[in-house]
């Protein structure tokens, strides 16, 4: 078994992507999803499914309630932004940001890190296509490992940290279909902000948008559409 | 009224001093503190008198569950260690480092900054008089402000957060003279890490020692011992 990595399961295709590619390079992959207080919590389930078919060493979800916090479009009752055109959503950071997540996922995620003894981490960001949040940026990611190596004992004993971040000059497309040939299997995902009853997709969020453009231009169905299609003609 | 500031209140002289500070420079102070699983969560108590005696605009304590992510001193029944010297205190890194914390809680400090609109951040990191926590110094806090202003909407739009450790090269003693300067009442504070019933301070562990060693050289009697001395008499 290869050295240990926390990898952040979010439960979308993108974090099934990286955990898939973490566990391709011989990494022992342990899987870290937060319960924060989303709107969208259909997703945990997604994050489960996914950590259990790619075989985690552990799965955990943590909870740090960002509703104390303050409002974003995914944790509260704020409408989310329907229909965004790509050029929308790389000018304007939407409502749906919610301040300082990555960090916090990231600080959460390094101190079970620290805790288990792994000196990776990886996480599925992406600055290409995206919904524009800041903390998707390269030098966001390298600002934050200079903090885990500062700031933590591992460092403080001459350790070091490596996020890892796969995915980040990737397209959608890319994404897809790195996950297919890894054998990800994306009917078992979750990418919508705003669900409908029993966490069927909106279609018309952003993240929505950017899965189904990719799928488009991956020239291949989205096997979670397909299985929808299939329930709703039952 | 000046601008806003979050300040991270634990309950503790640094913190309180910390706040007294913030308040003192002419900043509207927003106290944070957090549930973290910590066993002595009577400290939660301290920051809130010690957050309403300042007369702060907000507290608000966040729940974040790090006994979720794995062992420390301060978060499970592991034996915190008495009696250590200074000596120890600055060769070794304890038990009760709690992987990552000031990390976390300066994400969340952070997003609850982002959300209010403050630009300021306060923390009471010390690294003279301390435990030897590799989060404590002044790299690591650089560090995070360029976290910060890399990974926030604020940031991305042009606007600039600023963390302020006005203690960072205080010893014990001046930072407890400060704080009587600035009228700060030490007896509403919290300082101990494995607290007897009642909240009373253990006196041995590195918490304890260093606040004994800074009242005796600032010259003071610590009026929360003082407090549970006349109380035990009672």
């Amino acid at each position: 078994m290869g050295e240990k990595a926390v990898v952040l399961v979010s439960g979308g295709l993108d974090s099934a992507t990286t955990l898939a590619i973490a566990c391709s390079e011989g990494y022992e992959a342990y899987a870290i999803s937060f319960h924060y207080g989303q709107r969208h919590r259909v997703e945990l389930q997604a994050a489960k499914r996914v950590s259990e078919r790619l075989g985690v060493a552990s799965h955990i979800v943590v909870d740090v309630n960002l509703r104390q916090i303050g409002p974003s479009a995914l944790t509260s009752e704020m409408e989310v932004p329907k229909g965004r055109s790509p050029e929308e959503m790389t000018r304007q950071i939407p409502v749906t940001y919610v301040p300082a997540r990555n960090t916090i996922f990231l600080s959460l995620a390094l101190a079970w890190a620290e805790t288990i003894g792994a000196r990776h981490l990886f996480i599925g960001v992406n600055a290409v296509d995206y919904s524009g949040y800041p903390d998707c940026r390269p030098e966001f990611i390298e600002a934050f490992e200079r903090v885990a190596n500062l700031g933590t004992k591992l460092a403080a004993e001459g350790g070091r940290f490596t996020i890892h971040t796969p995915l980040i000059g990737m397209t959608k497309k890319e994404i897809i279909l790195k996950g297919l040939e890894l054998g990800v299997d994306f009917s078992v995902t979750h990418s919508c902000y705003a669900p409908l009853p029993l966490g069927k997709p909106c279609g018309l969020c952003d993240s929505c948008l950017l899965r189904k453009r990719g799928f488009q231009e991956a020239g291949v169905t989205d096997p979670l559409l397909a299985k929808w299609t299939s329930r709703h003609s039952d």
